[in-house]
């Protein structure tokens, strides 16, 4: 995945900073060439970030760096640029969680940031997130709404929206965000990319504005998982001054049962392709695993204390004086989650807490049956004009397999497991007992290199059309009578392909102009279709024409990937004729 | 302290077992001693009992018992009897928590009873307690008020109260307590017991009734360390069914620094007995280690929290049901304790919680520079008529030195340390880090051998008259013209005794009778003094006359413990001649 894909390729970690400590590169050198990409992502995307480092301080620091390199030292970050999610205290910079009225001007760098910089790394700026970190959209920021770096229609993923982006967009080495309830994994999963969250208490975070004090964890955002484990060695280890810093232990992990959530448990919100790249992602950990179904109901009893229960709470102590005296100053939909931890009270708690220790202690029986789980990241996503209209319902949705996970005490390591159609990518997510994060990475890295996933595709930027994958089977096929009404809506031609071979096709009676009808069976075959390319506008006036008792509905190719396409109701079949095993519509015209 | 006292002889735990195990007693001849004791006992104190097995019941068990050492078993705990704190389960018992309203008949025993069991321990029956243990004291009970076995004017203590009185009367070789904030500790110190604490999670606590569940211990009360190092071996060890269980895990504790209150943080509540004695303990650790006084800032912070802040809430949630629907059940005292965190909210918990893990991070720091505490048990005690007047302060009081071992996860272990003058205990504990468990046993063990303690005394069997000794030092010493003051109230001379060497001695001018006022200085010598009991009535229409500038105070003695005495106000000085050099104002008299 380093095979440069735009003008913006991506960067690395360890990559730089192998090359400024080797003296095939400077620090400065890597600064001037992350000045030129700010300025070209500007362009693109100005509100991932909150606030930037000034072009000669971050000269002034590459110049540092070089002097420490050029009087002997070998800087395992050497010259790295890197974002920090702005809930993260960066010295020198304001501190404001997406809410202005909250800004601080903190005295110190966290805990993690000291490591970072004492390794070499260079702090470019602060980026976007949704606001206190509430969310997994990147919708909910007054500083504007960052959007998918490979479709700008759809969510980036939240709540460490802008650090992820500026990570996929090649702007910086790596990124912090943090993940109390999958912010560190989702926006890794939506742009394809490496998105570690340590067990708790493994990375210090002193420093860092607490959304749930109890679950926070601060991530790293990499394109690659060497350059995860390398952040990793830099900054894991006891700080005494947070008090939830846990001294480090590893705890070693086998990778020889997988955990997945029982099929008839999992969801895809209508996203058959998300469902399709999981199956294909365990395909590749089936070569080396035993995957086992294990039961979610457990772990989304745990998830739902954090939004449902009252874990809510938490995020209300972490800005009761904002609600309290200057409610206004809060993003209207974080403030309608928050603000009715205010009404939980102690006795719900301490009642929520011994359901979670009970569920913890199941959680812990999970290691005797399996090594690790591996989830989607997400069952879908979104695009950012459908979650601003709900944005409450399809944020949960985004959380179902990530919520659990800091409330458990589990480690994660989200890593791509291939793109859409539309660009955004799909993840899986890798999950351990705590103390598992070695363990993890090295799997993350061989799944990935089993998986062979092609490079992502290029960035968005300038806003792609939002269109839609129509498979025709019928009258619509090139040449044929009503292919016209593709055309006149500037259809693009995809290509001819086929269907997965769990399909029959018929030849409707009494239909005019002559039209089949696809009906799905697993005693069928791969009938010939055709895919075209419709705005999104233009697909629905088309749909709008289809008549019974045609329909539009999804249609599953011979590569498992699913499209938009014409199906059939149940009508359709009486008198037709079953012309399946003439393979498609064209032949059975032709032998007309 | 295994020497006969009294016609109910303290019991032991290994001494029955060897005996049963090696066949020089069995079982059923332990059951009949015991109903024998039991019966006596009844005479005395049949309050300390909720529940006890049936005679035929117990002789049916201990044939049992002898029927496995026949088969060829060794039990570790063969035919030894024992006592349960009526908030822990056993099968064929009610649980009522002191609570008949609350009572329930379950359907399993706890964890550690049925480990006990196994090991061929029989329970006795169930003891009284503070209502859902909640108290230090013993006297919320509708079951009726324990009272210390050594004398019955004075509190058990509590919350486990009548389980170590019938450890202390020789009714059981060993009884299982609970503690939260104290209630394992504080009765082993007022009745001359061990009182061993785990380390949270070492015991199950499947079985028990909560009182705070994320903090209740299980313990036991001993008359000797080696019995108590029995029984965790007997009980302790994982329990997957209990969320709060951990693995175990014994963690090395050294006994070369040992931290003490710093002595201006010391409270003893006007007990200068207690004081004395903490003293003498403290010179008997100095021995073999080096003291280090600590700041119990920090841990009285932690205490707060529990009975002061969110922690109430914890207890509220344990009887939230029976305070909605029938709250009038509840002790008046414990209710006007719990009922109040109904209204605390989550986030002032959070808050808590917070606070608590920095304090916690303060307090794990405390091992760093010193290896174990030994802190008083309490600092006083208090008759049974005085906590009924002030129930909630003066229960406060003795929870000083407790209240925070359990919040800040540390394992304690409290041990005699010496007699009041009324035969009421004082003790120390021995606190240490989570999972020091062993070490700390071991140390308990060498601090007994070391400071060879006088046996406890007599039980208490008919109620002690409520007497007061009173030191006199002029006209009321045999002889003089006020003496008839303590004849005519039928005092009892107790002996003639020095004071500690830090009083000066004054003939006090114009004052007939010539007497003289007794006034303490650093720069002193020993005097000599009378000590007289009278009975508390007797001892306050004595003081009614006392005449100004005289007035009754406290008196320190050579041995350093202190009885109530003359003092004298300033003025008493005014144109007095010292005659301290003189030892004793016979002497005065002699010379005149």
């Amino acid at each position: 995945m380093t095979t440069p894909q735009t003008a913006l390729d991506r960067r690395g970690v360890t990559s730089i900073a192998d090359a400024v400590n080797g003296g095939t590169s400077t620090a400065l050198a890597q600064a001037e060439e992350t000045l030129l990409r700010l300025a070209a992502y500007d362009a693109v995307q100005p509100q991932i970030w909150i606030s930037r480092i000034a072009p000669d301080e971050l000269r002034a620091a590459a110049r540092a760096v070089d002097a420490r390199i050029a009087a002997g030292e070998r800087l395992a970050l050497a010259g790295v640029p890197f974002a920090v999610k702005d809930n993260i205290d960066v010295a020198g910079f304001e501190t404001t969680a997406a809410c202005p009225a909250f800004a601080y001007r903190p005295a110190a760098s966290a805990g993690v940031v000291e490591r970072l910089i004492a390794a070499g790394a260079i702090c470019i700026g602060k980026t976007n997130l949704d606001q206190f970190a509430t969310g997994l959209v990147g919708t909910r920021s007054p500083y504007g709404v960052p959007r998918n770096a490979y479709n700008l229609a759809y969510v980036s993923g939240g709540s460490s929206s802008g650090s992820s982006i500026a990570v996929a967009a090649g702007l910086v080495g790596f990124a912090l965000g943090t993940d109390t309830a999958g912010s560190g994994r989702v926006p890794a999963a939506f742009n394809h990319l490496i998105g570690f969250k340590p067990s708790k208490g493994r990375w210090s975070t002193r420093g860092l504005v607490p959304a749930c004090r109890t679950l926070d964890c601060i991530t790293v955002f990499t394109t690659e998982v060497p350059d995860a484990r390398r952040i990793d060695d830099v900054v894991a280890g006891f700080d005494p001054a947070d008090p939830y810093s846990k001294p480090q232990a590893d705890r070693s992990v086998q990778a020889n049962r997988i955990g997945v959530p029982r099929r008839d448990q999992r969801a895809w919100f209508g996203d058959s392709e998300s469902e399709y790249l999981y199956d294909r992602a365990l395909g590749t950990l089936a070569g080396t695993a035993q995957i086992v179904e294990v039961d979610m109901a457990p772990l989304l009893e745990a998830a739902r204390l954090l939004y449902g229960g009252p874990w809510v709470a938490e995020r209300t102590a972490a800005i009761a004086e904002l609600l309290a005296n200057n409610p206004d100053a809060i993003d209207e939909t974080v403030r309608s989650v928050v603000a009715p931890g205010a009404d939980i009270s102690a006795i719900e708690l301490f009642n929520g807490m011994y359901r979670l220790a009970e569920l913890q202690r199941g959680a812990d029986g999970l290691w005797d049956a399996i090594d690790l789980l591996a989830f989607p990241t997400t069952g879908t996503t979104y695009r950012v004009a459908e979650l601003l209209a709900a944005p409450i319902a399809l944020n949960s949705n985004l959380g179902l397999y990530t919520n659990f996970v800091n409330l458990l005490d589990m480690a994660a390591v989200a890593v791509p497991a291939g793109a859409r159609s539309n660009g955004t990518g799909f993840g899986i997510t890798l999950i351990g007992p705590a103390d598992g994060d070695q363990g993890l990475l090295a799997m993350a890295g061989d799944y990935l290199t089993a998986a062979d996933l092609p490079c992502p595709p290029s960035l968005d930027m300038e806003g792609k059309m939002q269109s839609v994958k129509l498979a025709v089977v019928g009258a619509h096929l090139e040449g044929m009578p009503l292919h016209w009404q593709l055309t006149s809506r500037n259809a693009t031609f995809l290509g001819a392909f086929e269907t997965a071979p769990t399909y029959r096709l018929y030849a409707m009676a009494n239909s005019l102009p002559p039209k089949p009808a696809l009906v799905h069976s697993e005693d069928g075959a791969a009938i010939a279709v055709e895919i075209y390319e419709l705005d999104i506008a233009a697909f629905g006036s088309f749909v709008v024409e289809v008549p019974a008792p045609l329909a539009i509905g999804t249609v599953t190719l011979s590569d498992g990937t699913s499209v938009k396409g014409f199906v059939a109701e149940p009508r359709a079949l009486t008198d037709a004729e079953d012309i399946t095993h003439l393979g498609g519509w064209r032949a059975y015209i032709q032998r007309s």
